[in-house]
């Protein structure tokens, strides 16, 4: 039977300040990103939003990020492999600690904005990512953007990894996202989106934006509930995947024994 | 056969910023408290400081503080024990992921500074400090004041607990620091120094500002090393307990099996 | 005429996080109290808030705080008197350069949160605020709780004062405000927190707690605009005070010439 | 009679930790370039290095960087020009709050680390900060890198600027300093860096890396004075400077009327 996972970035709260839409988005999904404090969330949060996650059996997961609260980690940050490493070690690390008080385990690892952007197109970095999460806890699933250097680097270091498509956005023939800046990048009609995950997971296909079909890996797809459509929009996928007798279930499962 | 601990604050550089002799004092101490990031320290510095303490065979220890780096996280916070719990959650945690790079093991926490010293005489802080702890990982050891309420929290709660003298500091009838405000607070002569810390060390007894012995544990002693003359007193105090065939031993080693 | 300004904290997003309905409320209030990127607000923030104060003729003030964004300024911090001195210098600063760009003019300061609580009672660190505020710009307007230490360091360093009273609170015999842990402190009933308030500006009276009448100064009302209801109220008060004939204005535009 | 300034980066201790060795250089220099808290400083340390250079003479200006504290300031980071102007506008206020305390005057401004090296070239950022600069306070001597597009967008929205040179650094045939990564990028030899010095700043010229002489504005000159080597060099190049006739003087005393 085939299967595909929802994810969802969650978490992303901070001190007084309140971002999303997590209790609701949390029973639509079977994996949930959650920040860890760099670009976005804070102790508390992330207490509060595992304990959450757990209690719904949806699959937890480190989103680590640039050190940048101000902007989100949307926004590049010169940093070498290195810091990347070690950073990506520390935000991984302090998530098992707060997973360990829910007797939650942490499953899977998908970085945030800017990096998981870098990552994608950057080998040194997405190695320095990879490369810290196998030290880590060389059980942890990565999360990457389908045929980018992130999957690659993962495979290479022996992480079990999932590939990541996206529901509203378009393709170019070579496989890369479409850039948002472009006016096709964006995919409005829900039904149209639904159909291509649809066919990405069955057939492991997508039809880019020159009209020709490229092969695509869909273990994960990435969802958002923080506007009611983004939430309808989330539900309908689940129910249509479940239709055409499509599992919902975490790729965070499938780590390394 | 006696022995005891000697433990150092060390990890506190942060960025380009840098502070403490950590190379040098690692040579003459059992146990290395290193800054989570909160206070001091980044996943920088924790990276070097726990590869650098592993290989010198000194335990490795969670030095967890307020969320204050302006602060050096000596300035109190009035945060609530829950919060309390959440943070020392998260640190504990982080530093842990940077540990399993080096495949070393964290064995022991000790709060810093404010939180030290909130935790010594507030019993919820203590509480929640401990039962967070445990949460995270039951076989580590509690570093607290002796004869403190974090003690005390620890050993309610199960974890094993190390209490902590100090060399430089008198103590008063109850068994409490004398304030740093106090004129005679501070013990400035080396040799009378190292002869209360032996006593402490082999009889559990202290002489009082008011002449009265005290009873006191001294599993393990904070030492300094950031001044050449600090440095001295930490390679004198354990050549002298040595020569007392006391053997100086992390009291991280003593956690939960 | 009697007159009386209506003041309200704003700018208090951050980066990607959104707290307040700013737009809103601004067109009831007379003075706007806007964070200065320690506790809340960040640059971004602050240059488009004080433009649409400026817009709107609302009165612009500095609304310095904690240097503490995870606990919004609330939470009590242990800083000495000279370091709260140069924190308001700063923050005063920053904003006066944000209104630079806007040819708009910085008129009056109001501590946030915890430090406004801690300027009520501790008079060193009541006094720091106000030599900071006057040694920056002594035209500057300081708004402090009637008649508390903060009211009085104002006026011993020569600033103009504004004493702030609250609609929806009560008051102690001794004129402070009854603590929100007892069960009295709040008034619920929108038409009592009117009269209540419309009689402190005519009579500089109000009721306390033990049914006696207290003498009060209210020369500014701090309302709040973040939720539908408390929009409401703001509106119904300034309605109401206009009908009673009080003239509603800055109390920022009586700094020293 | 010839002139020439003599500039240093300074204040740039952050809380517990120090960097630098202001007291001594501000002995030899004619400008300082005070951190502003985004990249390095804090309000305490701005208030006191302020407060020594104003004692001292030495001209005070603002040295504004992109808010990375854990990198300070020397990574680049992809901030939009709009939020470059704010965050500019914000840390030249800070100071000149900071500055009236002490009745001194903030006369110019320089950009930090990776804010100076992007504004050199991306002439949208060094638009962005010439106008914020203008906008809060038209008089303030905009110092940046000779021949750079600082300097170019600073002329054209009407400030006074001052072409900064390096001592250190070589020079290629179009004006830019060779970059640090090539092997003939910097100059070690003291009294060659010397002799360019009084050259450049004599003559307008400059040898540059392939033989050619090139023509360069010499304002003011970037010195360091955090190595004792580097100190020396730094009254070395005072002294032969006014051996040679050339009075120093900050650039930042020729700003707008």
């Amino acid at each position: 039977m085939k299967s595909v996972d929802l994810n969802s970035d969650l978490g992303e709260s901070f001190g007084a300040y309140t971002i999303g839409n997590d209790e609701n988005v949390l029973e639509f999904i079977s994996s949930a990103n959650i920040a860890c404090g760099y670009h976005a969330g804070d102790h508390n949060v992330m207490m509060k939003t595992v304990k959450l996650a757990h209690s719904l059996g949806v699959g937890i997961g480190a989103h680590p990020g640039f050190p940048d609260l101000g902007g989100f980690g949307r926004r590049d940050m010169n940093l070498s492999p290195d810091e990347v490493f070690n950073l990506v070690a520390y935000q991984v690390g302090a998530i098992q600690g707060i997973a360990n008080v829910h007797q939650a385990r942490v499953q899977h690892v998908k970085p945030h904005g800017a990096l998981y952007n870098r990552a994608a197109k950057d080998y040194p970095i997405a190695k320095a990512i990879a490369s810290a999460i196998y030290s880590v806890n060389p059980d942890l699933v990565l999360y990457g953007l389908a045929g980018s250097e992130l999957v690659r680097a993962g495979k290479e270091v022996g992480l079990t990894v999932a590939e990541e498509v996206f529901a509203d956005r378009t393709y170019q023939p070579d496989g890369t996202l479409t850039p948002r800046s472009e006016p096709n990048a964006m995919i409005h009609d829900a039904d149209t989106a639904v159909k291509r995950v649809i066919r990405m997971v069955t057939e492991q296909k997508v039809t880019a934006v020159d009209g020709q079909d490229i092969s695509i890996n869909a273990d994960t797809i990435c969802v958002h509930g923080d506007e009611p459509e983004a939430l309808r929009f989330v539900q309908q996928l689940r129910r249509r995947l479940e239709e055409e007798g499509i599992h919902i279930e975490s790729a965070g499962v499938k780590g390394n024994e």
